[in-house]
């Protein structure tokens, strides 16, 4: 039978700024980025959001990102691969934490924001997450963009990784994501996003914004959990995975 | 024979500004107390002091503090138990994380600076620090100003733990230390801290500011590592406890 | 006629991060606190802030807080006096710059959460606050509690101030606000709050939690612009300021 | 009579972490560029500096740069112009608050590390500064290295600007500082350093790291302030420069 996971960042808000509808969207996934304190979250927020998963069962990632709470982690930093190394090791070990005191463990890693992009591109950041992941625990899965450099770094460096793919995204013909800066790199109508994940789950293929038809693994979905439309979308992305027989089951 | 451990706070550099001299206080003791990133130390730090510690078989301690690197964590902060709870946890777990890379542990956990002296005479607070390093890992020393609440607190919560003791600083007849606000709170002859440790290692008493006579429990005498005058000062000790018979090892 | 001034905490979103209903409740009020950039707001809030309190001609003011985004700017800080001074001087600075780029200034000052309890309570701290404001710039309004610290510091000074008071908070005998850790701290009937602030305006009085009738200055009412109910109230307490003969103007 | 500048960076130490000999410095020079608490410096560093500096009539500058403390500043991040400009009038702003309280005032702006590095290179970020020096107060000088995109911006906005040179840096053909990830970027001679710099003062000219002599205007002269090396090689400048008749005063 064919199975994917769904993942979703949590865990975002900040002492007194709560974002995210958290306790909605987690029934609905089986993965969820847990944000470490650099770009988003807090201690509480952390301890908070490990106990609500651990209660619903969702397997538990560290979402690492680069130390801007101001930019969200979206803003690219020219670190060295050193640097980069070092703020995945201590984000994965303050999750830990979070998971030790309730009686639950990582069970992957996704980087957030600018880390991921840049990650996806510079084979020597990629390298330097990939690196901390495996130093860290060799165990731990690695959720990195189908096609990019995360992934070729995990073959590299013999870690286990998962291919994540996005319904609401257009692809270019090699495999990366189109820009938001450019026309089209939104896939807005449901129906469309919808029929690209179901193709990319059961066909291991995806129509390019240029009509072409390439290869993409699908381990993983990313959806989203703020707001009403996102948790709507996710509900009709489930119950059309029923009906196309795709079983939604964690990342192993 | 009578055992004494000697602990050093460490790894309180941050960024571009270097202090202590780690390298040289590291080989002469037993306990290494470093910084987890929120009063002191970043990312890179705590890696070096992990490595280094490791590399000269020092036992690796935890030592949280405020969220506060402008006031270097001496400045008291109105935090809940639950958010002293919660910034324990997370600091732990971040220095787990590099202890996990250079495969070596924490061994230890001695709160920092504000934290110490809030939970010394606070029971909640001394409660919420205690709480979270049991459910973080009960197997943890506890180490804690000699008869202060933080140890009341471990027996509690039947936690080990270790008395801390410090050479150069006068007591007052309850067992706490003299505030530094007053005079004669600093001991500053040399000969003359040194005959107090000795004194509280071998005889588990002290003479207090008044003169009077009391009991103490000294498993662990804290130092200093910055400037050569301290790094004098841990060599007489050390040379004075040899002849006195006293073995410096670490805390079991 | 008697006047009355409403202001408002404004700007208190950062980064990602959005709160508050700022360009809703701006055309409600007379004074706009705006955060600085130490408990919240960022740069860019900042900047949108003032240029829209500038758009409604509404008089800006100065909202500094203590360094601690993590907790809003609430959780008391023990800072020394010098400290305090040096972070007020800082955050006036800085909302300075942004009052220039859009022709206008700075109004008056207003402390956030627990700088403006501290202040309220310990002489030393509301000195060195309104020493740092008036060393700023002596034409500055100061706004604090009434009957408190601040406004004693200020009589002591010789810097104009201005008392505040609240509608929806019961008081104690002595003029103090009940704490919200007490029952009935707060005011949650409408009609009642709404008459506790036309008595305050009219009469310079105030019926005390324990029923004592004691005086009071009212120079500006503090509104709160987050959520529907904060909005509605305020426009309660406008409709009946109109028909009670109470205009609504800005402090002088 | 030939006349230069002398400017150096100041004020960068943070709370606990001492760095500099400012002290030492400040007699020698004619220009401060003060930290301004986002790469460097805190409200304290800030207060002293300007207070320092205005003692022995030096004339301050703001040295604003990135939020990245950890980094010193040294990082590029990638900013949009919108966030460079907020993030220079906030700095201007606070910085400004010293100067008022010390009767003194910001003479320039000169930017700091990876924000001075990229707007000389990138017309959008050079724009972006400029504009909010401008826009803050046009009649501050602008400091800026020379033949870069931050005085070609300065032309732009009709700002006045000083262009800045550096005696212990060698220079590409374009007149570009050589990367200091280049062989010979690091002039190590001190008499070679020397005569460069007076090369730069008298002719307007320098001979590059190619052996060709381009054109280059010297108004002010990066120097540093820590460490002995650092001074006497300022006081061996100072000493030179008065036998070749070049007269040391603040730029204007």
């Amino acid at each position: 039978m064919v199975q994917v996971d769904l993942n979703c960042d949590l865990g975002e808000s900040f002492g007194n700024y709560k974002v995210g509808k958290d306790e909605l969207i987690l029934p609905l996934i089986t993965s969820a980025n847990v944000a470490c304190g650099f770009h988003a979250g807090d201690q509480h927020v952390m301890n908070e959001t490990v106990k609500t998963a651990a209660k619903y069962n969702i397997h538990i990632g560290a979402h690492p990102g680069f130390q801007d709470l101001n930019g969200f982690g979206r803003r690219n930093m020219d670190l060295t691969p050193q640097e980069v190394y070092d703020l995945v090791i201590y984000q994965l070990g303050a999750l830990s934490g979070f998971c030790k005191i309730h009686n639950t463990k990582i069970y992957h890693v996704k980087p957030h924001g600018a880390l991921y992009q840049m990650g996806a591109k510079v084979p020597e950041i990629a390298d330097a997450i990939v690196k901390a992941v495996k130093d860290f625990d060799d165990q731990l899965l690695f959720v990195g963009l189908s096609n990019s450099e995360l992934i070729e770094s995990c073959k590299r460096h013999n870690l286990t990784y998962k291919s994540e793919v996005f319904a609401d995204r257009a692809y270019e013909d090699n495999g990366q994501l189109v820009s938001r800066k450019k026309e089209g790199a939104l896939i807005k109508d449901t129906d469309q996003a919808v029929a690209q994940v179901i193709k990319m789950v059961k066909e291991s293929k995806v129509k390019t914004i240029n009509g072409k038809e390439i290869s993409i693994e699908a381990d993983t979905i990313c959806v989203h959990g703020d707001g009403q439309h996102a948790l709507d979308f996710v509900k009709e992305i489930i119950a059309q995975f029923k009906s196309e027989g795709i079983q939604i089951s964690a990342m192993k």
